[in-house]
């Protein structure tokens, strides 16, 4: 764990895992604030003065270090890599694709990079190409999913014992057990992403919290979208998706989420969830959160 | 722990789970002479007496407590609870449907009973109905599976905080790693069946074993056999199935799973195995595997 915490600059090794439009300056300070690692999240972000302004806003919320993910499916990816430098940002997860090109660049600028795999083949492959940690991330996380998910029970340890650099795990965790259990794992830190949108300052509008709240561990489904697929909440439209029942699938843009995860219209877009969603039954602040994870 | 160390008799709260045609007298008996609980099972049985033989034989490799597990699909399941009360055995898993009418006969007789349920929702249920621990069983799980799965990560928390009896883990679980991780989450046992295949003791066919052995944590799928699916290993069969190139499922019978498990015929059927057999590299005695974990 020691090793995290140095990687990431924080308390403790628990990273909030970027999440589209909703991981606004706010959120991801209060995270940093309280003792946690935020991240704010480019894979939506069409505009790299967008993502300079969310930098600098951060910033004046807190002096605690915090980071970004980069998205490598986002054409700008390389582009918001020199506003996160220059925004003194020094450690960034890279997911959505492979991080051979952005790794260089990125160390070369005095950036730590942590890769997110769901495979040990894509965590070994990104230790041999200079990766400082990797986030482990199972089937049962929220949001963008290959086709070939593998749980976090099983895919931590396969990864502690494939790679040297730290292995820090995603995916079902959603209290201070589930950190437990993947330190049992052999992981040295965690990444959460449901536990916090079910929280007082993230933005998503109340309906995708108490989606959340009341859905049970069968509440999430996912979605084929081509090239990957999103586990969401099996909103009447996921139903609809997943059934075949809805032959048009939602579009993948800000402006997409924008209208579901913050305007709260369900036939909108998914609105991307963990399975642990079904342990979800509170809407604490993020230090209560997190204060209880550590305890 | 100590409540499933009670209920089973056994040294260690950790269960061989029920695996068809190769949980033979020597395995269960192996299982349990090395502090677990084996268990028999009688999915595939098609006549009493075999079962009644198969008592009798555990009996006399072992003085320790062991029990069988009931497939409540299976048409004769009344008729083995009463060879089971015969031949002593004091513990038997239900799985594979409602335990409703089972739980009641098995307590008339002095049986403890353990549910097998993927669900929360199945898990309160048998609660309500009498049963005396859960095993909670993820969907990384070999074997029988439901279409809703959920990951052991996720699900174990849940069901402890749904239940009062104790809650015994499975899915995803191959080394002390794992059992220290579901321990965590709340768990009081675990259960265990891809890492007993690969022991010494099992009959299982080498091309079974040496398949898992080989396998990587993505070589396993879930093949759609109607009301159910099944984990298993990646064979050309199961790719085929899965690709929908191979139209006629494999059977579900004694003889099917004799000739694919113990004979090592890999078009005759499924292998069923967990997400685990990614984790499993070896093929020690069960012994080994059971000093392993409770190190």
């Amino acid at each position: 764990m020691s090793r995290v915490r140095a990687l990431l600059g924080s308390q403790y090794p628990i990273i909030q895992g970027a999440m589209g439009v909703i991981c606004n300056p706010e959120l991801v300070a209060a995270v940093s604030e309280a003792g946690g690692f935020g991240l704010l999240a480019t894979a939506f972000t069409e505009d790299p003065e967008f993502l300079r302004n969310q930098v600098k806003a951060t910033k004046q919320l807190t002096d605690k270090p915090f980071g970004s993910n980069i998205f490598v499916m986002n054409p700008l990816a390389q582009k918001f890599v020199e506003v996160l430098a220059e925004g003194g940002v020094r450690v960034v997860t890279v997911s959505g694709g492979s991080p051979k090109g952005l790794i260089p660049v990125l160390h070369d600028l005095g950036i730590k990079v942590i890769v997110v795999s769901p495979t040990v083949e894509g965590a070994k492959s990104a230790e041999a190409l200079g990766a400082d940690a990797i986030v482990a991330e199972g089937v049962e996380s929220g949001g963008v999913q290959g086709f070939k998910g593998v749980s976090t029970m099983v895919l931590v340890p396969i990864v502690v014992d494939a790679v040297k650099i730290p292995v820090i795990a995603a995916g079902g965790i959603g209290d201070s057990r589930g950190y437990k259990a993947v330190l049992a794992l052999g992981a040295e830190g965690v990444q959460m992403g449901t536990r916090f949108i079910a929280t007082k300052e993230c933005i998503a509008h109340s309906i995708y919290k108490t989606t959340i709240l009341d859905s049970d561990e069968t509440g999430t489904g996912l979605v084929n979208m081509g090239r990957f697929q999103i586990r969401a909440l099996r909103t009447s439209l996921v139903e609809r998706l997943i059934k075949g029942e809805e032959s048009t699938r939602p579009g993948f843009t800000r402006q997409v989420m924008e209208d579901a995860w913050i305007k709260g219209n369900l036939e909108a877009g998914l609105l991307p969830a963990g399975q642990v969603a079904g342990l979800v039954s509170d809407t604490p602040s993020v230090r209560e959160v997190i204060n209880e994870m550590i305890r």
